[in-house]
């Protein structure tokens, strides 16, 4: 991936799973759910061979400097327990203030209530030349809609959930194109990277 | 496309284009726009290359025995001139009443008042052992609502157009499980083949 970046920068990236019909959460979302019902679905492809958890999050640390998430990305995922598999700051963006939360192997959560720029600033000024990665919904809409976002990087898996929550929820964006960088299709999930054009 | 025909039976196939965020027009669709604002994207690769959409409407013909679509597919298309491209006979499923039309060419558009299944009942009964080519998101989602749609050929198009009529309207549907046939990316769009599990 190294070789895509155009700059000292690193590049903004989302990385989220979503069923055929652009769902990212099944209905009923909540933290003894955090996918909703029949969520889960949208995550065997991690989990189905045991290898493949453990080398995305090789692959997050190796490229990235630090997480952009909204306050109901960290609710839902309860604070990913007392060791979370990032190891990397991570910035949530939020309206209420929140005392910083240092977890053990690296992971901390740092509540920004300043807004997604500031949160992006933040972020950049830790990961120095490695990318920005970005978890949920909420946090990419408001990324695209500032024109922050670089990539988005969908695994599309074979299924229609027909209710939850989308990544693109209706109204929030204007028209925005996009550039296929790759395609990887498996039974399981189909990987769609595409560059952000602006 | 034949070697996929399980059955004497021909299958039920919706091919369409799509953004990458679910919208197959874009908004104030009508008939002087019957893609809608910005929804001409969503078809620029069918007509980039002159012979695309020859090509297309050939395979058409050699799989095809019959389209099935909804009402407002017809009206927004303004039923294609005296002479469609289809070359088709086309059941239209309506609430209204509607004498039968008969264009240059051979297609001609019957209008169904019983329902999705009467209508596909019909379109087997002309179309023998080929192929019911649906059109359009409405016919598309009664079809699957029945059980009755063999596969979805979806063109995903690299751009998010953030607003218009959705292939998957929230609410009309149950969780559906799919099987990816085919991917196939390119510049321009990205087709990717799947096969509805029942």
């Amino acid at each position: 991936m190294r070789k895509e970046v155009r700059s000292p920068m690193g590049i903004v990236v989302t990385d989220i799973s979503t069923s055929l019909d652009g769902y990212i959460t099944g209905p009923h979302d909540r933290p003894d759910q955090p996918l909703g019902e029949d969520g889960t679905v949208l995550h065997e492809w991690i989990f189905k061979d045991p290898a493949t958890f453990p080398r995305l999050m090789a692959d997050l640390r190796a490229s990235t400097g630090a997480i952009l998430m909204g306050r109901r990305s960290y609710e839902l995922a309860g604070g990913w327990g007392d060791e979370p598999p990032f190891h990397l700051p991570i910035f949530v963006v939020t309206h209420r203030t929140h005392d910083r939360v240092e977890k053990r192997g690296g992971t901390t959560f740092t509540f920004v209530t300043d807004g997604i720029e500031s949160a992006l600033r933040q972020a950049r000024a830790v990961a120095g030349d490695r990318n920005i990665a970005v978890h949920g919904g909420s946090a990419t809409r408001q990324l695209l809609r500032a024109g922050l976002l670089d990539e988005l990087r969908l695994n599309v898996v074979p299924v229609l959930l027909a209710a939850g929550n989308r990544l693109f929820e209706e109204g929030e964006l204007r028209r925005v194109d996009l550039e296929l960088i790759s395609a990887n299709p498996t039974p399981d999930v189909t990987h769609l990277h595409y560059r952000i054009l602006r």
